[in-house]
């Protein structure tokens, strides 16, 4: 363990240098990043423009007391771009803007940009700015990222047509499975009077990556592009399913209907609902965080699609507007999404 | 006084449909703002896309027992789409990150976002999406800026050559000064045990107005491309005279020589000084905040630029590299900018 190196002791700018130091990953788009008063970056001719910002607060939206800060990273703009691929198009650059309080060391800082150059790295992006400044007590990570996509590659919430099937990348509820299990071993912990506790997290290995290090769905994206195939619409599963499925079919103006057993769950994610007693529906449907992407196709390209991308699920279609968003149960049973309860 | 409409009785839905209500600023190149995963911009052909963040925190970085959060608002978006002007671009578009605690109610967030929405309008830009969660304590603000240039127009701070005329516009220090006689209005009032207190600010309408409302230097920018005339090189002034000219001189690899007398402050904002006695000029070389411009400008050009721009002082040149920062204090002596001490 290295000696705790606080801020104060490098400054800002010294703390600058070694954030920069850190930072390996280049997009080609950056001609000019950190170092003037703005990032410049060049679009390809006849591309648009995205944008899209997130923010997160310590004792929030994270816990750094079970997330290693290179992992934090690596989740927090990973949720970010997801935001970018669920039009259907790329990121190259985000600008990190973080509130640091006095806790936290040098060392901490370099970790958490590791985290941001690693997903960097694997998106083929850069971090291209930001700004750093005191915090009171909280760590406070904002993120901004940029984008490239053609125009008419461009994809909606809104596009979804009737007949369309429903599809879901992946699978769900894994997330919220491992924010349990970790929180579960957290507050062990923190009863424990030994000093000998060390939380068990060996079995729960997919659900608790699943929390901390979710992966953005590029391949998805790199899929469609290679089969010149365009979904309908899309959104990506930050708030789960249901909040998702409702924002869709209200910018679509359409209804949908599940099929209950569809869902995709995994085995890992269904162990620990059993385990805490809870039913593995409610993850897939509230849990969020999964990062999975939602997206209509016609169904006519299903086939097709299925033989190159193998990791999604059809689990509904959708319906005409008026109607809502409908699910057939596992018991056969017909429920609107607003009245489940579990 | 209205009512305190908690945030908490419409929810995060609600509070997003009432902050778009007050965002009534349009942008043609933005072709989809707030609504789906990710704004999307069209940059025009040729021009490249600028790319700015920061962000700020109650009790660090603004105070809104004297901020009106309008007047809050217009402030923090000048001070970020300042750093866009300060590379010869214009501005575009932003995203608005806000964690807002229990304290504010419904109408101060649209109170918030009505001063970026008035910034908007200044600058013909808009707000184009954010990201809104929950804070413990303290109102924090992080504000992301698209802006676009084209090519050959964009101006660093690494281009200053020797002999060039340092300019700044408009006067310094206004700012800090105002932050001053606030924060001893805040103080009478906190020591005052009659409730019967009211500030004393009508003598300092200036410089009060210098911290709470300053404005980013688009006039500048007009006026460049009016004249077709491009600075050598160019930085915003939000830290400090010192701090901007040791930045542009390091990245420009160049020294400067400045005349101390020649540097522009007001009669206002001299006042203030002599009142708390203090040297005015520390305020001028480390109280930021100015939003001005300092830039270089090859000399043969400060006749014909200063016939169509008035708001504007030559405070010295450029020096060759291995030179010091010199300033020639009103008393005759030479002394180095890391040497000044006020």
């Amino acid at each position: 363990m290295s000696e705790f190196q606080s801020i104060q002791s490098i400054g800002r700018s010294g703390l600058i240098d070694e954030i920069k130091s850190v930072l390996k990953s280049r997009n080609p788009r950056i001609v000019f990043g950190i170092g003037d008063d703005s990032a410049v970056l060049s679009p390809e001719p006849g591309k648009q423009v995205l944008f899209s910002s997130e923010s997160f607060i310590e004792g929030i939206d994270f816990d750094i007391s079970y997330s290693p800060l290179n992992h934090l990273g690596y989740k927090l703009l990973s949720a970010v771009i997801s935001d970018i691929y669920a039009m259907n198009a790329r990121p190259i650059a985000a600008n990190i803007n973080i509130s640091v309080p006095n806790k936290f060391s040098v060392q901490m800082v370099k970790d958490l940009f590791m985290g941001f150059d690693s997903c960097c790295e694997v998106h083929e992006m850069q971090i291209s700015g930001g700004d750093l400044n005191a915090s009171f007590s909280n760590l406070v990570i904002s993120i901004s990222a940029i984008g490239e996509a053609e125009d008419d590659k461009l994809i909606y919430r809104s596009g979804a047509q009737i007949d369309d099937a429903i599809c879901i990348t992946g699978d769900l509820g894994g997330a919220i499975a491992g924010l349990r299990i970790l929180m579960r071993e957290k507050q062990i912990w923190q009863e424990d009077s030994s000093g000998q506790f060390s939380p068990e997290l060996e079995h729960y290995e997919y659900v608790v990556r699943r929390q901390l290090v979710p992966e953005a769905r590029k391949d998805l994206i790199d899929t469609f592009q290679e089969l010149d195939i365009l979904p309908s619409s899309m959104i990506d599963i930050t708030k789960g399913l249901s909040n998702e499925l409702i924002e869709l079919c209200k910018s679509s103006k359409r209804g949908a209907r599940l099929y209950e057993a569809a869902i995709p769950v995994s085995v890992d994610t269904r162990n620990v609902a059993n385990e805490l007693q809870e039913d593995v529906m409610k993850y897939a449907f509230f849990g969020g965080e999964d990062l999975e992407m939602l997206f209509t196709l016609p169904k006519e390209e299903i086939e097709v699609f299925g033989k190159h991308f193998a990791d999604f699920s059809v689990i509904g279609k959708i319906a005409p507007e008026g109607e809502d968003i409908l699910i057939q149960t596992a018991e056969g049973d017909s429920v609107a999404l607003d009245e489940l309860s579990y």
